[in-house]
């Protein structure tokens, strides 16, 4: 056998220089994720292949000298899923970044072609540019690449209306683990001439297969929108106005988020661009936000009747009268996240259970969480109208963060277990990645998880594309 | 070894009396498709569990005496899916038809738990019990059953709104080749915590497991219709409308179906209660109908400024007044299919393309088809909303119908090239069955066909799931 050249000389003749990133400074940013929790400097290589032919070509090389590959997009999820972890030597990261080009915009097919390395914002921005809506949208879309959004099925601030990204995909081009390209970019609404490999490769987090490119789902772009905050006494009361406004509204509610008065009080004190919306406090908070595609959707006209109309729990609204109200009104619930930190450490929590469920939710996972941790704060906020709320917790006042943060595991595994008995979901939103595949382990049905394990290996028999993640190791 | 006893016999002590169906005329139903184009009388029981439980020990008998098992539902497809084939010796039919409980419904969440064996009629009931719409609607809904359109990833009257079978799905139980069960009947709108299995076993006309329950998406009940129908020069003003259609009216287009002027006409000259909807004839119409859970939606008014300020193209149009009005257009919709039987014998398409390249579509099938059968008359008519047309062919006027039949691989296999040249499906709405997996051998990309048997292999490794069905056998 010849002498092996090193890993990133390899890559080199089969990519040309661009198609590697120098070590050090230059690939630090593809080695860890943005807050540092997941890291790993001993990766062979970081390549950027520039084509799907590439890709190919670099799972092909990869087979043949025994590399496994972390697949990575924007590197911005919270698991840890585009991140190296421990033990990568003999592992490479592969950036899609370079795969940024829009194939084919269709406006009358309602659909749009990009490849995995688009931004989410770049693919928003070629649907506005004909008057179209690409709709998933959250906080980190001028970042996030279209291929990380479907690998993971990001959700975000819309999905109520239009469905997570999953439900945007309408075909995929796939590389598979011995460098056989799928291509699977199909724009139609039906087709049933097969197994459904799109979903399977949706949400896999790059463990089946690597995405190059989709052909996503656009919608006619929103030319009316009423935003309103309104009031509650109790969750109870916010389930059954959200039930009543789908209906009423013609189900035009494309947001509808949720806010404890402890993260709505601590966004206020906070941020001093935050106010208090309403004129007297309340326990709960509802923001919600009708939208249209027509002219004259008399969407605010809707909304208040049904406000008006709205029985027992409703405290007070405010409709928003201009875009600035409804402006003040989102950012209440954007600064959440930022204003935590001022609170002091937090644990997360990324859970949904069924809608009708959230009430008894909330109050068994408070109390569990409580029981174990005297005055930890209950920081509960997000997207109710999925059954998704981010159940954090933060430290309770005085507490050294440490003391707190060390409580993690502790704290988390009791809320998980409280989600599961309301047949609820530990990783509603942001994935398993590396983070959660002891959950995996621990909660999910031994069926299902030998069901994963024979899809793992019927499509990845050397266990090469991002080992480690997503798929727990089999009993022994 | 035991002399083994007959297969009926051992079903018998496993389910009782219930759970088998005498051989002869009471099995009949169950071993033919209704038109009895598949049918085999071969096969070793017929039999009906009453539980979950007991289709897994029924499974689990299969495993163990090397039986093959069909899956049954209201046997109402159209590719012999649910139908025995030829060669059906040790192979039994399992129907679903005694696990039709309800389980569940929950209006706050808009969703409900229905077993496989429920009618889609029932389903819809139930949903309609308490305010909400199932919106899965075709013609055979009184008879077939929700495992079956979700083994078959139905379409129907309402896909361009609410999406296919597929889309309806939150959750489901499956019991796999082996007996155990999988239990994921989750209500969850957002969940990332492991591989889709749902979605790889919706469409796979259980060939990879049984589907014996399910949670299925609901939506605010319709309080509000508008329909009109549309006379237009070309299907290329049809798919400019319909894209129109869609942004003016808040995107509450639920159905829109394309008639060429062929079938209609058939319908008009068959069914005594078919009128000439407008003044003129025109070579296409659009039946298009808007609706909304709002109380007030305005639709029609919506739809009467659409269509007054649309272009070229549109040369009359006619919105339904009242529900008798409406009714009447719908009828020459739903008369097409049988008064096609009256032109004599048909060839029937179920494909779809890109809704953009439906006109070009349309010229170059019907080319490919005149060119190969002088005189043939195209009936083409369905959902251009979903891209899905049904692209048959009606005989020449006075060809002997078996002579015409006779072509039925040939003009079909021309279809479908054509149809494969738009990037289409040549199964878009009734699935392979046994009809098609010559298609999928000869039409799909292989790597495509190699990930649908690594799949197979990987969930059914004797292929004991409705052997012969959907996965084309692999290259020797």
């Amino acid at each position: 056998m010849a002498a092996r050249q090193p890993v990133p000389t390899v890559f080199r003749q089969l990519l040309g220089d661009a198609g590697v990133v120098e070590p050090g400074d230059a690939s630090a940013a593809y080695l860890a994720e943005r807050r540092g929790l997941f890291a790993d400097r001993s990766v062979a290589a970081v390549v950027r292949p520039g084509s799907t032919d590439e890709v190919a070509a670099v799972l092909r090389q990869s087979a043949t000298d025994g590399l496994a590959v972390i697949p990575q997009g924007g590197n911005t999820g919270l698991c840890g899923g585009a991140a190296p972890g421990t033990n990568t030597e003999g592992t490479i990261v592969l950036s899609l970044e370079r795969l940024n080009t829009i194939r084919a915009v269709d406006a009358e097919n309602f659909s749009l072609t990009a490849e995995a390395g688009c931004t989410l914002s770049a693919v928003q921005q070629a649907a506005a540019a004909v008057d179209r809506l690409f709709p998933l949208s959250y906080a980190a879309e001028a970042d996030c690449q279209i291929g990380g959004n479907l690998a993971t099925n990001a959700g975000g601030m819309n999905v109520l209306r239009y469905g997570n990204a999953r439900e945007l995909a309408l075909g995929l081009e796939v590389v598979l683990a011995d460098g056989q390209v799928w291509d699977g970019l199909r724009a139609l609404r039906k087709d049933n001439s097969g197994y459904d490999l799109r979903d399977l490769f949706i949400g896999a987090e790059g463990t089946l297969g690597i995405i190059t490119a989709a052909t996503l789902r656009l919608y006619p772009a929103v030319r009316e929108r009423a935003t309103c905050i309104v009031g509650l006494d109790d969750v109870a009361s916010a389930v059954a106005l959200f039930a009543r406004l789908r209906a009423e509204s013609g189900d035009t509610i494309t947001s509808c988020e949720l806010m404890g008065r402890m993260p709505l009080e601590t966004a206020i004190a906070y941020a001093p661009d935050c106010h208090e919306p309403l004129p007297a406090q309340h326990p709960w908070y509802l923001l919600v936000e009708l939208s249209s595609s027509a002219r004259d959707g008399d969407l605010a006209r809707r909304l208040e009747r049904a406000l008006a109309e709205s029985r027992d729990g409703v405290g007070d609204y405010r409709i928003a009268s201009n875009a600035d109200q409804a402006t003040d009104f989102w950012r209440l619930r954007n600064r959440i996240p930022e204003a935590q930190k001022s609170a002091g450490a937090s644990i997360k929590n990324d859970i949904s259970v069924p809608i009708a469920d959230m009430p008894a939710f909330l109050q068994a996972a408070s109390e569990a969480v409580i029981a174990r941790c005297e005055g930890v704060r209950i920081c509960a906020f997000g997207h109710i109208g999925d059954g998704n709320i981010h159940f954090n917790l933060t430290q309770p006042a005085g507490m050294e963060p440490s003391v707190f943060l060390a409580q993690w595991e502790r704290l988390t595994q009791a809320v998980h277990d409280v989600v599961m008995g309301f047949r609820g979901s530990f990783a509603a939103e942001h994935g398993v990645g590396q983070l959660k595949p002891g959950e995996v382990a621990r909660l999910k049905d031994p069926v299902e998880q030998s069901l994963m394990r024979s899809l793992k290996a019927a499509l990845d028999p050397d266990n090469r594309l991002n080992p480690g993640k997503v798929v727990p190791p089999g009993p022994s």
